[in-house]
């Protein structure tokens, strides 16, 4: 009943999900990580009982002990190791992107569905949370009408030294894009992205402001602010036909003092977001222990990839970019 | 269309109520005002155009350009203003108490019942605020059921330097009073005043917990926190047999920063009931204009201070005290 | 100290304005009225004490007995109007539009700024609404820094048969786009509107989503939905440099009954904006009493039909449109 | 690494822990459960892999096989199984009541203080919910300044055919007490029960009124509604002597829809406690793998169960009832 886990980079991230594993849920044991950084590698496997290293992912994939994989490695290494565990048919939980690339996402989606069964699980975690799980539900029940539009807002308190404003898009705004699909049922056919009055805060460009259209028609706007000091903050609000849902805030007390009445703002996305990882790899493991997987699919991961690059294209020209996505594969329903 | 009104008393809230009869509200013009300080009597009389300057109170209420009057001179001469008013037929609004005695008030209650119509508004502005009257109009639509209990929390950011603790009871609860007989529509039976942990901040008994038991056997509990800090804070629970209904927040705007979301607490009691104080006159104004009373009668006076009186012998003893109320004379309906 | 007012266009509007100066805000008297049907304002006259016939407006404007005038007619009539109070040299408060045409708008800029001191005010209530005065306020403290993007939103519950898709921007929006300029002090450059997946409700283009951009690079969005059953909902959001300042629920009492609790949306625009049209006449009362004009002005009303125009122009074309605003007389600062 | 653990008592609640236990949390693997009902013992074992049957809680208390015990029978028994693990020398979780008699609470007190450490944990899971610790993190940060009074809300939608009013006390109000306690960091010295206007929904004593005095003077008052219909509400407001702090509203999306903005209140305490649930168990299995215990000790279960004793009295009386507590062992701290 216990799934054997082997996970490729073991950074912070990864290092986050092997701590998840072990001492907070049920069911798994990581038997297995590897990185490209060897002594790294090594350390983490000295602090995970039972846990070997390997020298690469793909040894790691092909190793017998290893029963399902997880990919937290460098972005632009994904795909392969993707592959690779689609080849040696074991289920492969995939942090975004699931490639970098349209083309690197199209072959895994080829190569899935040619297997005939999901095996690829990509880490957008926001479909476990229970708030964005409220607002679908409610969608559903049609209590608001058809959704005609969807705000989307995602706010960091700051951001690193390597960040380029690209990345608010491919790297930031890819979760509310993943998650606009979810919520509406829909795939986005173009994006526009305008750059507001430039928070003098940050060397980059700062807020972003993305408009996605949506086939049905429906409008998705997404503001990234990452650079907004007061809190990672993350707000949904969408537009129906005769109702409004929108995500409430997530604070524990309300403290009135000083002459106001005041309640928190997360710090960052691992206070945000906690139960949602942990949801997500409770219906991973679950999946994964039945050979298949859970929430967003390969299929998710290529939307996201080529809706972002067009987007990314969108702010270089100033255009609206029409997205063009391949025939889904039937496998994604 | 317009009521001559004669202000009697011109210390802070008279001259509120002048500001407000002259620059805010239409129908009134001050004709006429009295002080037992002449001095202060005459300088607001100069800055108040058509405003005459009486000697005593007593023949302001006989002048003949005097049509209605308000009575905001010290507590302990309201009885007699009002029943000079009375006596002479003419409409009074007085600020709370009506009468520092139940045998004052009950004279009062028996010279209008002589008369036989009502001439007497007590200034509870509570039952003039929209909030309030939300609460009422929820609790008679029967959206949660009969009332069972109802927490009325009363608390203040300081208290000025002659502040002792009686008044908590007979100056700051007796609007929580008046209003729980408003939202329940029944009388008190008993009252019982707890003294919790002292508040270190203050050289007198704070905060104070009254417990008020009323005939049909709804509890009312009142917290009065009066050297609390941080604002002037109302609020209001009423519990029912099948749900709740609560005072909602009172803010313009959440703003987000630092780490935390917040809203603004009232500084005082001129921000958080400067309309229910509007409404209050101008109900007052259209009824006096008509020779009648709106809103919170003698009767209501005299139960206040009846209750009050009580609590003061509940916190004085550490007994339950039973309140006994005079017959209602009939034309309090 | 009272102030006589004539008032031209006794429709529902012109109704509400006099019953509002008549019974509820002290310093004004209705002494003439006149309206396009002459029953009709024969009709309002004799409900109105004191109040005077005219057969034109512009009799009205010239009669001695009339120190300031209020412009409530149908749209296209008002510049004729105002200007026609200009020469008179009498206060006027026209409702929005102010023009229907940049040109007419701008004859007005003219003819007040060859005058040398304001005489006009619009009505754009919004700007003494006190939760708009808190939201400017937090702006102007720096308590979020500088304003980079302010989201606005207008839902309406339904519209009458005559209404049309241009009738959201020119007549709805354009309250949203003066609030913007107020919140902002800055002038629109361009402006984009997308018209999102339609509400199957309606036969009308409903919703929009407008795109303004400001002269510092602010940008701002305008959500106007007008035909959303739910309620009258009018909200905003500043999104500054290191925080966000939202309008707050108004709502005076929350519920817990069934499952849920739940508040009070507005029912329309007499409900939400009630005190705000109190505080707009009064400070018109003040100001005009002084000969001089309040709040909202000519330049604002010009700016905001320029504004409307082109964002017309931009919903027909699908196209960003750019605002050419003639320079700015030195009386408007 | 994984704890061995028996189950005592494998009803509605022993089956929850032990569904918790083997699918949500890391760390341990249930090995033994017993029952009066022995076919139900069976039952619950075969659904369980790697669970063995025994007849008695002794023998599964002494069983090698077990390390640490669950005891979750009726609460009359909690005791002797309570004395039996210490006798042991097993860690034992024990749902609430620890006892229910004080002699017999006593006697527990008297065996682990003996042992010289602590092995016992009692079920108030309270203390381990995310809310309540903000609350005491914002006591203790000196936020509010010295507590003063704290009011606790308790409702329940509606009690089974079994209820009697006495278990609004010993049942229900006994986490109200507790966690009291560990908000105040203080001991009750006295009770009063308070029996309002009858909910005419039940057909026993609804809501009651408790009110605790603590040994530093701060009032507890304690609201039971156990019929109230609208849902599972549980809520509590610390008053300081310059602040206030309240648990917040939990609710994951707010639906504008119809005239109302709206959330969820939880519908039992399954969907309110159930992350609080898994915190306790998280907790003690981090403490019982190292031979201990954490949390709400024996001394909290003895003072809990001398508290309700104490409340029942001044139920039956109507009188102000002194609480009794013996001294307390040092272990306690």
């Amino acid at each position: 009943m216990t799934l054997n886990v082997g996970v490729i980079g073991v950074g912070m991230i990864g290092q986050e999900h092997i701590r998840r594993l072990t001492n907070v849920l049920a069911g798994a044991r990581i038997v297995a990580v590897s990185d490209a950084d060897a002594a790294r590698a090594r350390e983490v496997a000295a602090r995970t009982p039972g846990a070997k290293t390997y020298a690469t992912g793909e040894e790691l994939i092909a190793a017998a002990a290893v029963a399902a994989v997880v990919v937290t490695s460098w972005g632009p290494t994904h795909a392969a190791y993707v592959l690779a565990a689609l080849q040696a048919g074991k289920p492969v939980f995939c942090e975004k992107p699931l490639a970098t690339t349209r083309a690197d996402g199209s072959a895994i989606l080829d190569a899935e569905a040619a297997l005939g069964r999901r095996l690829v699980q990509v880490g957008f975690m926001r479909r476990f949370d229970a708030q964005y799980r409220a607002l679908e539900a409610t969608i559903a029940s049609g209590a608001i009408g058809a959704p005609l539009i969807f705000n989307s807002v995602h706010r960091n308190p700051s951001m690193p030294g390597h960040f380029v404003s690209e990345m608010a898009l491919n790297d930031t705004a890819v979760h509310d894009i993943d998650i606009s699909r979810f919520l509406l049922g829909d795939e986005p056919v173009a994006v526009t992205v305008k750059s507001p009055r430039r928070n003098s805060r940050g060397p980059f460009e700062d807020p972003l402001f993305t408009l996605m259209e949506m086939r049905l028609g429906a409008l998705v706007t997404i503001e990234t602010s990452v650079n907004i000091a007061y809190g990672y903050d993350i707000r949904g609000e969408v537009v129906g036909e005769t109702g409004v849902a929108t995500l409430a805030e997530r604070n524990p007390i309300v403290v009135r003092s000083q002459g106001a009445f005041s309640g928190r703002v997360p710090a960052d996305w691992r206070e945000r977001f906690n139960d949602a990882f942990d949801a997500e790899f409770r219906e991973w493991l679950a999946a994964a222990a039945e050979g298949s997987a859970a929430g967003p699919s390969a299929w998710d991961g290529y939307v996201a990839t080529t809706t972002s690059e067009a987007a990314l294209e969108a702010l270089r020209s100033g255009e609206r970019v029409e997205i063009r996505l391949r025939e889904k594969p039937a496998l994604y329903g």
